[in-house]
């Protein structure tokens, strides 16, 4: 069996106590997370999240890419979402290699380079600072009232914001 | 104070109760999961996961875009992944609009259109079909094997699996 059989089996229990039904779409709190698709950082436990609550997205590093300002522009003007955080962690995997070794490794893999970047970065805290400026200064995000941006440590649970 | 103080508290809770520090970075699953960044949609819920186990990629809609093969490339090449699981919505706002009404509305609001698009569309299971197919045939995700595509019901919290 594979271990997404193994998660359908789950999906069943989850629905059949599943008490939701009636949720709206827009986000309760009114929130939009931006984090790292690490299996370590999950925000709906890390922030306490229910059902309803917030908008997440996540990506390889929780960096801010087009396809994140295209999630934060719905978020905001289809949905109303009005504060942002954006949340890294440590011992992430996009430290360890940089851009150009990533491409050569897929010309290698591959036979060809994607035109998309790997989006390492080497400065964990001024990766969160340029990820909340680009949010911040993005002509197609009206709320950018509050945009905060936190590191996450794997080993504590913690969130420690970033100035 | 705002709702990000007020998730802020929420984590102060975890971290005192965390005891996950020491699990490594690679999903223990060995799955990563695409799905919308919907509010109502809470990977780690409907499939029964824990903190550890797989790689969440969300964006708006669910779609996949060059940054979820970017994303997947990271977790297949450095994390290990061999399975993916595309899970789309009912009641999904990327329905509502569609790309050109969306670029005029950020015209409108911005004096502006993106080069990015609003990456809209018109049928749930094609869609979830399209992303499927992307992520079959991408020069650039060595493990294909296990892709597979689901519609989330968010009135019974249940996975129906697009064949």
């Amino acid at each position: 069996m594979s271990a997404t059989d193994d998660l359908l089996r789950n999906n069943t229990a989850y629905a059949e106590a599943f008490d939701k039904g009636d949720l709206p779409g827009p986000p309760a709190k009114g929130v939009a997370v931006v984090s790292c698709m690490d299996a370590r950082v999950v925000p709906s436990r890390i922030l306490g999240l229910e059902e309803g609550d917030a908008h997440i997205i996540k990506n390889a590093g929780g960096v801010v890419t087009d396809d994140v300002i295209r999630s934060l522009a719905v978020s905001q003007h289809l949905m109303g979402s009005r504060e942002v955080i954006v949340i890294q962690h440590t011992d992430c995997g996009l430290v360890r290699l940089t851009d150009d070794a990533f491409a050569e490794r897929m010309e290698e893999a591959a036979g060809q380079r994607p035109d998309w970047s790997l989006q390492a970065f080497t400065d964990l805290e001024q990766s969160v600072r340029d990820g909340v400026e680009r949010i911040r200064t993005s002509p197609f995000l009206p709320n950018t009232e509050s945009v905060r941006g936190f590191v996450y440590d794997v080993a504590t649970g913690r969130l420690a914001e970033v100035g």
